[in-house]
């Protein structure tokens, strides 16, 4: 918290983006008794596999465990995910007409979520902090409107580009349910939220100011200032600035970007990262090269250690414990 | 030609990366009857896609009709084209033990290419530049080691960052045989060249400069100075600097990076770009803006129109035909 709030900590805390997910074999036990949905679905679940995670790893933060999708499920379509193929919506939304008959976002529909956040909360040590999520507009926006994943987002920026009326229509409506979404999940208890826009990079800078920015702002506007904000997008590299302009406390850095071209570019404003995950896949000895590399990088001051994007479901474990204990040993002061 | 030089030309040039592609009816047809490998491997066949597609829409130079994984099969493993999962490479390079054994590339075997290159210049207007191509070190050793289309890389990046002695030992040779292959088309005809360095923005500027660079210049340096020369890598926004320190001509800006900031940035060295593929499968309007914005920020001399990645399977003739016509009208003096 205090990392987040730009003051000195006694080190630089270190939590890893999807730190509760399959590279840990209790999870995948877990789910090969339930699918994902059910997970997601199912409070004790989540708790469960929230704070075991957190506490079999020895991180300073915990993350809600959850996916930046389920709010989708809110406008209609159906969420599933398939085996391999990553997340699937059906029916995508490809005609720009429909947007105009989409619902409103009613969040009472993820009560489930906050019951999660409400028992990872009591579940967890006291002192350590939980991040709530979500994903912002445009990523949503993307997933909801291709399907699934995409190499090249066609029909995503197709509506954007040419039936712009249709795309601020969707996005309005997208940030207003996020919004609230984050809001209910600091009411729950999340002491921290972070906002995805994991694919945002496939904009150029000024595409992203006017068909993205305003969206994402608003839902930083909207949500309580009482907890930190942390903002995260891959191969937002060239346009950290609007990240930051966005709103949001902190901003996160994926692992392409350099964290002190970052940390030089972004003045006083902590941020968040970015160890490539791969090298967690290695040995010890350039992985402790490049964890110090991180760290000489992010200054102490103001720096939240991450990775620059994902854990690989493949990571040992003995990795991930060797990275947080290496992160608190060299940064101690 | 003067575009490459930094010469002021009567209009903007414009080419298309993958411009004979499948986009064009008369390919589909004929893929109908050829595999892809088939048609790369008769010249015949090559010099009919690559001047028909040149003739058709009036682009102001061809690109020669081949694939850049091409030189893979002279280090042994078979190349072979799987519809919807793109190229796979049998076996793949897992065991950084196995690089000491692969042989020296003999560019003889790509003796078809030539043959395409030199029919090509043959049956191409008098006008018309060839530009000849490969695939840059790192692009090329990730296809071989990851088998196929990776998403993290994680195979390729742990022989670099864990194994630097066989990851140098393979770019070493990769880079040899590559600037053999692009010498010889040139001696068959080709009058510019490019090198594809497609997925090198998954690497930090400083991986890029340590373990690939040195290998794209090896190739821009052996390479004849009598033709102009490309550099393009996707994701390449915030190494432009680097992608110009490691040698060629001109450096090609993919679509998501600003062109305006790209020029800035890279002083009087011409550039190559940068318009998203995306915009040509929508309407007029919105497209004809966008062109006349990559026209402004392009600014000019030193400037050759390009799309930001290679134009997508979808995109509409008439569309494609309405950019030439439009960039050359509108840049015209």
């Amino acid at each position: 918290m205090k990392a987040c709030r730009g003051e000195v900590a006694d080190y630089t805390p270190v939590w890893l983006m999807r730190q509760a997910g399959r590279y840990m074999s209790e999870y995948r036990e877990l789910r090969s008794k339930v699918t994902f949905m059910e997970l997601c679905r199912s409070p004790e679940l989540v708790v469960e596999v929230t704070v075991h995670a957190r506490n079999r790893i020895g991180a300073d933060a915990a993350i809600l465990f959850a996916d930046i999708l389920l709010i989708i499920e809110c406008l209609g379509p159906k969420l599933s995910f398939v085996k391999g193929d990553g997340p699937q919506i059906d029916p995508p939304l490809r005609d720009p007409d429909e947007v105009a008959q989409l619902p409103e976002i009613d969040v009472d529909e993820l009560e489930h979520v906050y019951a999660g956040v409400k028992g990872i909360r009591e579940a967890l040590p006291r002192d350590i902090p939980l991040i709530g999520f979500a994903g912002a507009p445009f990523t949503v926006a993307s997933y909801l409107i291709e399907g699934g994943p995409s190499k090249n987002f066609e029909h995503t920026k197709a509506i954007m580009y040419h039936r712009s009326d249709a795309w601020h229509e969707l996005m309005g409506k997208l940030a207003r349910g996020t919004a609230s979404y984050l809001q209910r999940q600091i009411e729950a208890g999340a002491q921290a939220v972070q906002l995805f826009d994991s694919w945002v990079g496939c904009l150029e800078p000024d595409d992203y100011r006017e068909f993205v920015m305003p969206y994402s702002k608003q839902i930083f506007d909207a949500i309580s200032d009482e907890v930190p904000k942390i903002h995260f997008g891959k191969g937002t590299g060239l346009m950290l600035e609007l990240i930051k302009e966005a709103g949001g406390d902190v901003v996160g850095v994926d692992f392409m970007t350099p964290l002190a071209e970052a940390r030089q570019r972004l003045g006083d404003t902590p941020v968040q990262g970015n160890l490539d995950p791969v090298l967690l896949l290695g040995d010890r000895e350039v992985l402790a090269k490049r964890i110090d590399r991180v760290l000489e990088q992010g200054q102490g001051q103001g720096h939240i250690f991450n990775l620059g994007h994902g854990i690989l479901p493949n990571t040992p474990v003995d990795n991930v414990l060797y990275l947080i204990d290496r992160v608190h040993e060299v940064s101690r002061k």
